[in-house]
């Protein structure tokens, strides 16, 4: 059993109950280029995490720059399988790069050597929209899916799964409704959730409230069997435990996603500021400032280490672009997580279950 | 001058420069009923409005009710006029029904005082639907607008306002350039901010970015003349005074000030908790308790007053629901400059320059 599962994230502040994880075999791909920073501080993740879950992980890139990276570490270079790639996909390349301009990237290589069972899991920092394009024409989504999903999870009172987080920007109620659905399977495996409560996001409780997208998103969500539908779900009530999944379109969930990010930071620098001033302090400056540092780290992506695409054949994790050693670090017990858990099987075995019903079903 | 306008709000950490505020004699009519709160709590912000602004203020609902809240509140009768009206439209009720079903509720009739030129703003904490949908119907839009706006003023670095932010759920592109418009000419006017700076609110800064709709209206805002367009704007860019005016549809909008709320209600409890625990509570717990529910009122709604419809003829103020006497107080100040700084004029004046160019225009 390994110490804290992926819902956990290192965040101090999440403490609901986790999964009891089996320990498993398991090889992670690890993309180790292409992302805000260099390839060294990805490998560090890597040694990191090899140190503290006794996995095996296969470093992509290119080969100089990575045993250069593990030289300066002092790792030798056998703890890791490297395997080389000197082509690299931008943050400026276009979401079909990966497929078509750059298909021996060390991206294309990483979702491909998964693809063909070379590892359980991929991991990449790099471009999300070639790497979520890339996962969904590479390692392919499960048969009866429509559409793979990205899904982050909140550090709230308990874990909330919001998707999509920005994949798909625009979506059909079809789409929102096997969401749920794969939201569902994700926290109940990976989270150890029983019978998650999937909640829409939407600008109010009553059920006719939203666009007519949201609108018909609800009524199909109401008729699904084997998800637990518990309505829509405002803004002010996200942190507040009311669901364990939440469902929303790519568009929204990035704004929702990074609304938050900001807002915490932004708040957190208050709170410090408010207590650089006045008696408070001359009592307990120095203490004060290390607690809002420890909050502002609370919506920090390296806390919750990446985000799962959901519905494709294989575990695929997209850590922060602005990742540092630790994000990847856990980036990479979450793709254990993932992989371990069986959450891609049990989404396998109910795909069949899925099935959305005819849209305008349950309708007035 | 007035010691504070509309954008500070009663917020301290709203720190702009504001618009210096000429002492103008004024009539706001407030509708009383129909909010969370009773009728006397309403009356009781109209009494702490009345002493601070010495502005006139018409109160509107049942006679009996306002007569028996000004007795208990110790408050002489004579300090306001009465409109008497026995109806109420409820949180319930339809957008349509202050046209329709409610035509002599006193949310129709403080809509009709001030469409008669009885009054010079009106202010309600009622039904945002119905209001909304009566503004429009009995106030009437200034000529050119084709939707107006529900704007709110995000107390962030500098104050920004956003719209709309729920009264219009579903919007076309050149909605959005003209909530653009009107976001500028209100920020310009009541907040004394130059060439107000507008952004879109965005899934990504770059120009491509957003759903089909958004992406139409960044091109449609980069050809508008007459307003100063900075490009798109993520969700952790809003509170770090990227621009002064924030455009987005009323889904989106509700969104994020609902989640700000959550938000920002969740983390300073948090914050409370944390300084609760440990070494720190002993020396500094009280004033840390104090701080924190400070900043728990960053979002609230009492501190910022009311949210503007824009675009209408006259000035019409949205309460929040659950306003308390402060509240109440802080929305009849913001009605106020809003009618004081000739905002509409100056909407009327520019309408006709408010001309989106045809869809399409702009775009490759």
């Amino acid at each position: 059993m390994r110490g804290s599962s992926v819902c956990a994230g290192g965040n101090p502040f999440v403490a609901a109950a986790y999964a009891e994880l089996v320990e498993v075999f398991m090889k992670i791909i690890l993309d180790v280029m292409g992302a805000d920073r260099p390839a060294k501080e990805l490998i560090q993740g890597a040694v990191l995490a090899k140190s503290e879950y006794q996995t095996d992980i296969v470093l992509v890139g290119n080969e100089r720059i990575i045993r250069e990276a593990l030289t300066a570490l002092e790792v030798s270079a056998d703890m890791f399988e490297i395997v080389h790639s000197d082509d690299v996909i931008t943050m400026e390349d276009s979401p079909m790069s990966v497929f078509q301009t750059h298909k021996d990237s060390s991206m294309a290589k990483t979702l491909k050597l998964v693809a063909d069972g070379e590892g359980d899991a991929a991991v990449s920092a790099g471009n999300t929209g070639a790497y979520f394009t890339g996962a969904t024409l590479i390692v392919r989504r499960i048969h009866g899916i429509r559409r793979a999903a990205l899904g982050t999870i909140l550090p709230f009172a308990n874990p909330v799964m919001m998707l999509d987080c920005g994949a798909n920007v625009t979506v059909t109620p079809e789409y929102l409704a096997q969401f749920a659905c794969l939201g569902s399977v994700y926290m109940e495996k990976a989270c150890g959730i029983a019978r998650p409560r999937v909640g829409l996001v939407n600008n109010g409780a009553e059920e006719h409230k939203g666009t007519p997208l949201y609108v018909e998103a609800y009524h199909l969500l109401k008729e699904m069997e084997g998800i637990h539908f518990v309505g829509n779900v405002e803004g002010k009530d996200f942190p507040y435990g009311k669901c364990d999944v939440l469902v929303c379109d790519g568009f929204t969930g990035n704004i929702i996603l990074k609304t938050s990010e900001g807002l915490c930071r932004f708040l957190m620098e208050k709170v410090q500021e408010m207590f650089r001033s006045g008696m408070i302090s001359m009592l307990s400056g120095a203490l004060v400032h290390g607690k809002a540092k420890e909050m502002k780290r609370f919506f920090d992506a390296r806390e919750y280490g990446g985000a799962p695409f959901l519905g494709l054949a294989k575990p695929v994790i997209k850590a922060h672009g602005s990742s540092d050693a630790d994000a990847i670090k856990n980036a990479i017990r979450q793709a254990i997580t993932y992989a371990e858990t069986g959450v891609i099987e049990e989404i396998e075995r109910q795909a069949a279950n899925f099935k959305v019903p005819a849209a305008g079903a349950g309708r007035e």
